[in-house]
């Protein structure tokens, strides 16, 4: 069940965030929701949901009425910190990562890297995976040797212009 | 139509990796096969052959025959330095990668690698998804926008151990 | 339309600035105007504007005096704060830039950053194109698949003095 | 007027590319020619080609063979070191860049780079203007007061995707 | 014996960390109490508690429930900060480590680690020692010629997996 | 069983280790030696006697003529490189490591590396574990969910010197 | 003229150094004050007294009373913060520095900083031109293309010792 | 006198510069030139030809002739790699300098760089002192107490354009 | 004669130190102590004394009463942020250090360390000075020339250890 | 007994000196000389010496002499690559130091630095201990308890410059 909640905003990543970020996490906790509640109620996905709430994503005006409403929060704060003039800055460190949650799939980048670039070339060609026009899942994946996490990341392929 | 190839070992990621990399890409164009084609003979996924190609995965003895065998390449060669005495040392840098297509991989942790974490939190508990019990698979998707890639990582998630 | 803001001041890259720099940026939105309404107010252009909020350059008198008319801030601030004894310290980090927007410019030195400068040589000889004596302009040029930035940068050469 | 030229290929940054890079500037070189002069005969532009001789693009089949023609050059040689079965590695370092040339351009995103991304989100909305999708091109502008250099991107914008 | 102690809160590695961390150390050194004494009143280990007071380690509500009750701190307060909403960030730094006691761990990584890489794949394959499912113990030896610190790290063997 | 091997010394972390260490790897791998085999035949420990392959130790005489004498290596060869007058320049790069193996070991400092310092100073008081005068034993055991590295460090207390 | 001035001593460089710093320049900037003005008042080099605002150089008690006098600043302030218990902690970051400003400086030693070693050595022999028995002078020198800044560095020769 | 010199091309700075510039030095020792009798030669500056040594300047035709004349290197092979063709890529690492001569430098732009900003704002306004319209001289001034170098750059004033 | 100082507490080193740190500093200028002086007080060398008011050494309970008592500061805050439960966390950035001080001797490390290094394998074979068990000295030794710093490190030599 | 040794001159910190310094320890090492022996037979300390071999000092034209007569070394060689027309690039990498031995010495940096420094300050006042000014002296000092290495460092003290 869930518990109250203080998040210490002057801490990473809250402290170069909108101090409403910190507050969106107390308030999902006071109400006991999950990320996909909270998606589910302003029409979105989990993930996109917690990229958020992380500052790394922008609500339309809808969505920010939505969020509002549902978990109780101001809209005029809502609205002052994370409205329509604000815009993310997105990017939160360190670099490499410290967190081993982070760390791997940072290690992915690392061991895995060359090997997606190069089957990348060979089924689209010289371009790139976008991480713009991308979308990011998570499934929990029973299995009897222990659940799996499958992260899945969905981009548009963008060829190189050439001029 | 794939082409002759010429690598040059001396360049980066070649030069820390055993000079037989490079002769595997050149023998994998020589033939005209696709990382897929070396799977299907090997027995498995082209990944993981990609991987195994920038010297981030060990072969077994079958494996390293049947890669001899399909890319005509002397078996004694792969066995001196990809055989049963040889260990990966993964990991290719630069970190971060200057290259667009691995930086957007990058881009990705850098920008959703908090919302990854806490939705994993949310579903699982405290623990991570692991990059040593994990797949990795890259398909084309069709769409009429422009195809995307879809990539994902299917690992197993791992409680932390309290004691 | 535009909404009330709130900047948090304490934040990157707000906390190295003169506090009044997020006051700009509430004005701004407070008033509902464009960084182009502003230039047009004080006789400059939208980008340079845009630079001057982020404390990346000077105000002359007639121009503080005009900006602090046209956002309805008072003009003491502003003289105290960004006035005739203040002076930029330029260049804002972090580096490598972790937000998108932002790498993308960087990503644009690393991919073709010799290649400008080849062309730099061959068309101008030994010596560099200033970024203190240079303008900066974005257009939205309109494009029936996706419409486009152009942005423009427009630098006096500099030949190598030699003595 | 054009002279012979002997390019080290063991020195960044050609120590990391294929070992035709090196001779390309040799031959064009020795032939006398522009980069403008090669663009004409492979039909690109003249920054594009620059690129392409620091291996940051990649040749068609067609290309291939047109500038194999014109630098009187061996096409097997191209082939195999920037063909078909090639791909390009991006991304040329150090960074920060200690060439004066190359700095001015990273101090460019240093000091304008705010601005840019504060106009970009204002004129477009949250996204980014892509460097994979985006040509460049530089112009001398004829200046009493001492020529300039006009350097443009011209990139799409592209609105992050939500999902 | 243990005398009173205040923690600075906002002197590293506690600024980043929940403020009860700090907290927790005040009352640790009020009640004159060990790591193992608190370990033996909640059921784990002097290691674990030690890496809990510095965040990096998830209480259950059992577990919270006890340390409250044997450091009276104010349930609520615990529950709050490090409570069931509350996931670790783990990793602190900064590293290379400047205290000497953190450095001679990270010079058994410099020094000995390609050992005991070469050792584990020796005895095991291609693998690692997991850092998720893994015991820290420290001993004090009884040596004539000086006591000794005998630090184990027990971590399942996770081998590489292959698709 | 053990495989004819080939070991790259231009590679990292041969290139800057005297050459005979890459020969050492491959003597071992030709004679299918284990590197306890090898330990017992000096009358020394294994991991010690990876540490050495890795240039991390220095051999006595007699262990110098008991190494050459077991891997069949030329007795002078090992004299002028690894003998006498050979000083170890220990630490192996690059830090952090890439290598998830060595990355995993790197996790430990950054994880549990100030709850050791915690306890340490709780049992032993102001000082550190020795590094120099410290042991590092590897041990595999059996579980029936997998088997377990058990990784030893037992290093002397140091305590500050006061003056 | 000039102006009230505000300076944020919670940005950098102030936030390491003096508060009193910050209000050295608010001083300066009230009384309408040139560098100049103040060094004819305390009896030093313009120059030296702008490196006594940013707290890197000490001030002798007669010094101190000059300036507090001059400036109208509080005798015993003065005395607190950069009296004779007080020592400069030199260096100012970041580097490399952002601003252009700096930059240019820290390019000159990027671009003819071996130079100047090889000058030194030939005019001197082995030994280096002393920071800190060095005069730094900054005058303008009028030119009709433009007027010039000319900084000097007068330092004493220090050869190496031998022994 | 001057003594036979042997400049090791693989070393640095060498290993990244034209393989002649390691062959300037050799030959200048061995005709006992100073920089200032090339200078004389070739009509330039003895700090300008110490940079051109280096890499780090553009010989005109005039002065690729002369300078081969003078140290009776062959014509062509200064052509080849320093001549027409050829465009320095200018800064030499390390940075921070180990080299004390170096970082003495350095050390100035650490300890007086701010204090030089503020002279210069005070005395030009906002802009820089260019580093590319810059001569560089160096002075041996003789002193009782030990002989001084005098270091004087000599740059152009260059206001911030704005727009 | 000594002077009333006013350290920032939040300034660097003393913002990572115990608040009490920066209060050590304040009530010795008080005093008009020396650091020899506070050393005879407490029993122990100028040059620890010096550390501990860095945080850099711990007290006993009778040094800290006596320290308590002689610089006239209260017992229990002494106790509190620096007595039997607080430990100190060593090493004092930032690195490379900024200050010339500090620099230099960083710069002994640079030139010398190898050669240190060297010597103290040939007198005493494979192992390191201890810099736990160590004493630093330090002399003004008058000399015509000008007079010397003799800084002494009196380490105990510790042979690595074999097993 | 000292036994030959050959020294791979292309690993560090070899490949960055005249190769001829790799001789010098495989020159010693065949005499069988100390350095000691090598500084008493060119007039010079041990440790000076010891620079001397790592490139870190010069060698006038008599102690060459000297030097190559007692190492039987060619005279030619030693004047071509360390001779009257080659200067010391000081400053040996990495930073911070892997090896242990010189890490503790950069340990005295970070945990005495500061301590240093301000008994500097109280003892000379504003100004540093020149390490070009300075001798670098070490003793075996016997000690039941284990014997101790004392390493001493004489230096000028230089005040700082008041202009």
């Amino acid at each position: 069940m869930a518990q109250p909640l203080k998040v210490n905003s002057a801490s990473e990543p809250f402290a170069d965030l909108p101090p409403i970020c910190a507050q969106l996490f107390e308030a999902k906790a006071k109400k006991g929701a999950t990320f996909d509640d909270i998606a589910k109620a302003i029409g979105r996905d989990e993930v996109w949901v917690a990229a958020l709430f992380y500052g790394q994503a922008k609500l339309s005006e809808q969505e920010l009425a939505a969020l509002s409403n549902y978990l109780e929060l101001p809209h005029a704060s809502l609205q002052a910190e994370l409205g329509a003039n604000w815009w993310p800055r997105r990017g939160l460190g360190p670099m490499p990562p410290t967190d081993p949650v982070l760390y791997r799939l940072y290690e992915g980048v690392l061991v895995y890297g060359n090997a997606i670039k190069a089957i990348i070339h060979e089924k689209f060609g010289d371009g790139i995976m976008s991480m713009i026009d991308c979308k990011v899942n998570i499934e929990r994946k029973p299995d009897p040797k222990g659940d799996r996490v499958v992260l899945t990341f969905d981009g548009k392929f963008l060829p190189y212009l050439k001029w």
